[in-house]
């Protein structure tokens, strides 16, 4: 068996709690025996009290430590692990490895998703990307990530540099794009719910067509016309900012291409 | 039965003869009598040949005639229909009622999505726009959108304007965030597959939540060294431009709210 404790109690932490109890009741050789949170009852749902701890020097002995908190307290979580050369691995996707307190073994298991409290996912669609300072530590990364998820990648701390900003454009500024549509909406009394099926199939789309094949609007056509309707239509200062913007860079690919 | 006459062989137009044939063939009281396409052959795959004409000269007397063609073709396509006060409704989101012929009766038939040749989408889940001068044409128009859609709605020129804008946001320019996603992966060897289950849950998330309690990423909570780290890390000019515009438009929102 192999004997994971987390380190955390937020989004992250407690869907990697869930799936790796999931999988440790589908008879995988995982065993989460303890689960670090400052406040037991944040993850009391999830497992046995017992298997609770708010104290990081009662920390047992493992064969993987997953710290999931936030970005700025890894470093310190890290060093308070009362333990030489275990292997201690955050799941974040902005930290380098090397934050990592030199005392343990480094690497990073870093689920590349938006995590919603209460609203489950599916863990075996989630990739999880996967660093470690040698080959040993990462078969184990790898041996444990394929036990909650069929999308497992080596990432190292450059590639997912930049999959952590690709991550900002697609998540982050798509959802607030989709705040706009329904700003735009509020403000001329239509419901937003009608845009809903056009932001699903945007999605989908791109499932089976590259996203350049996928672009189609005003601004991919040079339908000069309806952009300076657009625009004219635009009264808030902000929106209009936006719209020039990401008209021009589409207008601007497309001379690329 | 009432009889329907769609113009166009484009991407809309194929998608709702293929919506009209299956409530056809489902026993409702739709009648999709003929079909006019420049070139015959663009549809012949979708209906019996002898529906389809190439000369609008020929067109049969029909209750609806529904103009799915190009923006700027529309008020041209609309003068050469061979009749007078027959209902005419065009199915663009962009183009006012009042574009059509004053010789028929005018309205609007806009379903809000994006069509992607030889993708099929359900129908019943394309919210429908309907707009028309008076009454008894809006009965018609609602009675035959409900025959192939379950989302249909009372949309004016101007709300659909308004519509049609907010979709350039969450559709054009969605789509336009996931190439620079893409862009970005390619640059430093990343699949871009790593990226789609993110894209999938970041639509999927605003069925459930509102974009703004769905909002996450450093710039909705100010963590400026992540922030920097981006930019630094951003070596496309263009990429850089967009990315300082939505993060300055995501701080500012939080200050709004």
């Amino acid at each position: 068996m192999t004997k994971v404790i987390i380190i955390g109690s937020g989004n992250v932490a407690q869907h990697l709690i869930a799936a790796f109890q999931k999988s440790q009741n589908m008879g995988t050789e995982i065993d989460l025996i303890q689960v670090f949170s400052r406040q037991k009852e944040s993850v009391s749902h999830l497992l046995d009290l017992k298997k609770i701890t708010d104290d990081l020097a009662t920390l047992e002995e493992a064969d993987l430590y997953i710290i999931a908190v936030s970005d700025d307290a890894i470093a310190a979580v890290s060093s308070q692990i009362p333990f030489k050369n275990r292997l201690v691995v955050h799941t974040s996707g902005s930290i380098p490895l090397n934050a990592l307190d030199d005392d343990n073994r480094k690497g990073v298991f870093y689920p590349l998703q938006t995590f919603t409290k209460n609203k489950e996912v599916d863990f075996k669609t989630i990739p999880i990307c996967l660093e470690s300072e040698n080959a040993t530590d990462f078969q184990l990364l790898e041996k444990v990530a394929k036990m909650i998820s069929d999308k497992v990648f080596a990432i190292n701390s450059e590639q997912r540099k930049a999959l952590h900003v690709a991550a900002v454009f697609v998540n982050n500024f798509t959802n607030h794009l989709y705040q706009i549509g329904s700003e735009i909406c509020q403000e001329n009394q239509v419901p937003f719910e009608i845009l809903k099926p056009l932001i699903s199939e945007t999605a989908q789309k791109i499932m089976v067509l590259s996203p350049e094949e996928a672009q189609t609007g005003p601004a991919k056509r040079n339908d000069s016309a309806t952009i300076e309707a657009h625009k004219a239509f635009l009264s808030d200062e902000n929106h209009l900012k936006i719209y020039k913007t990401l008209t021009q860079s589409i207008q601007h690919n497309g001379k690329k291409l």
